[in-house]
């Protein structure tokens, strides 16, 4: 399906991990150069960035962090450093793809467009109150099946897009020492809606999002102790997932998952997953109580925005989780903390 | 992934609209040569059954059915004649493919095994309490995603497998009169679980289930006054389906959606769409109250098998739909009926 995207209602919003990002942006540069893009350079970064010319682009590093948002209690740093480029954006739309990620290229040998991809995910309604066994319906060729009822064909709006990884999947530390060769190869040709109520794990490697309905939620919640720059050491993507998907189903929003794929490029070793295991393996026992607790969570009517909805959470975090572990009353801090950053910054204008 | 299967562990059932099922048993004999099959003849056709030598097979008539139920209020005519097979069958897993399908090929050019895919979708886990963004984590190649909970990997029990077509999809009447030339060329090459109280609609065209768990859900419920021998005129298997959704989540097992495809011949006309639309037209109209009805239903913890299950759903469905609609009184009594049989039948031995 193609749509008409404007280049001024989509960000592209780059967690700058790395110093040079020349070969990631030359790669991307036929799917990224018509848009505006938002660099956030990890704040724990010493080395200057490089970045190759003819891109519309913004660079924010620490001390822009210090001015615009003043003292602040959240940790930008490492993968959380985008975060911020989701607060200083303007735009409908926002796209965030890692540093570490080229375009993938699909079953057919093209190279996929994944800011088109995520655009027309977001563009196209979602359907999340019954299960079209033949995936997203709005995909061309693609329509809803024998027995899905005409009253839930409207959908809702959509407005986070998951997008997958071709060649390292996103695994968790022990899966990654188990399984260290695994590559993924299957390119699965498909869009669907995750269904109302249905937890899911969100990765922040690749996704797109409605920022003027959404941003609110997509925070920088959950931090580890041990977190480090690896994937696979943090926790920040999958909470702010289990936040947002609640927010959704609240809201009546959707929320897709399945192509784009990028090709995520290698730089794993056993041995450093070995290490990041015992980082890690905070977050892995985290998860045990994390989603029975979002599971259950029920917003009240009166959270009509994503901000009244992350608010009432965090209270919940707080008195729920909080007692189990000390992770999550901060984590709840951050959440509130958030809302307020998201309101001032947001008042100073473009 | 490849599971050592028995022989004597799956019944093929197919329903024989057509009496010459010479082409369509050639095509699958690679598949289905080493199984027994179980061929249930429309009571409705006058024609002798063309079937080719060399399969292990028992055809069931008309008159075997009057036989072997004696006096039954359930009609087993057209696409309901499967459900006679379902009874006869001793095996634990049935795999039915309606006989207008043949093999599909997959995105390499190769036969797909429907029955070898079914059986593996059946002995492998389901992981209905949350959603894998990376599909069915028990295919070869892939696994668990980061953040997925540890405790809830080892799954359930898989006990349905719903597969899907290629070319001629599985629409209902008015998109097939809206888009006549379509067709479904798009392979998806995933198995996914269907999450837990997500309600999905199941087409009987090409299907695996466990009947020792879940025989007694496999039921011809609703039968429209209009019924006809089109697929887009019948919603048998779309009862049948939400039923067997309630049961699973009720009972703690799992149902998968995806691979394997089928190949659905043509045979498909506008004309032939647009005289099914008046027939089918009350078919459309009566999900838009079956559906919030399913979603709606929560079975008492008395209820432990599929059979208790089947009973509990009839005296719903006979109190709160009953009344808006005679078919779902119809429907309800054959739901009594069909666990009568189940029983009856069962305990006649092989």
């Amino acid at each position: 399906m193609s749509l008409n995207i404007e280049d001024n209602e989509v960000d592209i919003v780059i967690a700058a991990l790395r110093s040079d990002l020349t070969a990631f942006m030359e790669k991307w540069r036929p799917f990224f150069s018509r848009f505006h893009l938002i660099i956030i350079k990890d704040p724990d970064m010493e080395e200057d960035l490089q970045i190759p010319p003819g891109f519309d682009h913004q660079v924010f590093t620490k001390s822009d962090m210090a001015q615009i948002l003043g003292a602040t209690s959240i940790n930008f740093s490492g993968h959380s450093c985008r975060y911020f480029g989701y607060l200083v954006s303007r735009k409908k739309y926002i796209v965030s793809i890692d540093d570490d990620c080229l375009p993938a290229r699909d079953n057919t040998g093209t190279l996929v467009d994944a800011v088109a991809q995520h655009i027309v995910n977001l563009k196209t309604p979602a359907t999340p109150f019954f299960f079209n066994t033949l995936y997203d319906p709005f995909c061309k060729g693609a329509d809803f099946v024998r027995g899905f009822p005409f009253s839930l064909r409207n959908g809702v709006e959509c407005v986070l897009s998951c997008g997958l990884w071709l060649n390292i999947a996103d695994y968790d530390a022990p899966t990654q020492v188990v399984k260290p060769n695994d590559r993924n190869v299957r390119y699965v040709d498909a869009v669907m809606t995750v269904p109302v109520r249905a937890m899911m794990p969100v990765s922040g490697i690749n996704i797109g999002f409605n920022r003027e309905l959404l941003g609110p939620a997509l925070l920088p919640g959950l931090r580890l102790a041990g977190e480090g720059k690896q994937r696979w050491e943090t926790m920040e993507d999958i909470w702010c997932g289990l936040c947002t998907k609640v927010v959704c189903d609240h809201l009546g929003l959707g929320v897709k998952s399945g192509l784009p794929y990028v090709w995520r490029g290698d730089g794993v070793d056993a041995q450093g997953a070995m290490e990041s295991l015992k980082r890690e393996w905070e977050g892995v026992k985290l998860m045990e109580e994390v989603v029975p607790f979002f599971q259950s969570v029920r917003l009240p009517r009166t959270a009509v925005t994503a901000e009244d909805c992350v608010i009432e959470m965090a209270a919940m975090v707080k008195e729920q989780l909080g007692p189990l572990n000390p992770v999550f009353a901060s984590a709840a801090d951050a959440m509130v903390e958030w809302v307020k950053l998201w309101k001032a910054v947001g008042s100073q204008g473009a």
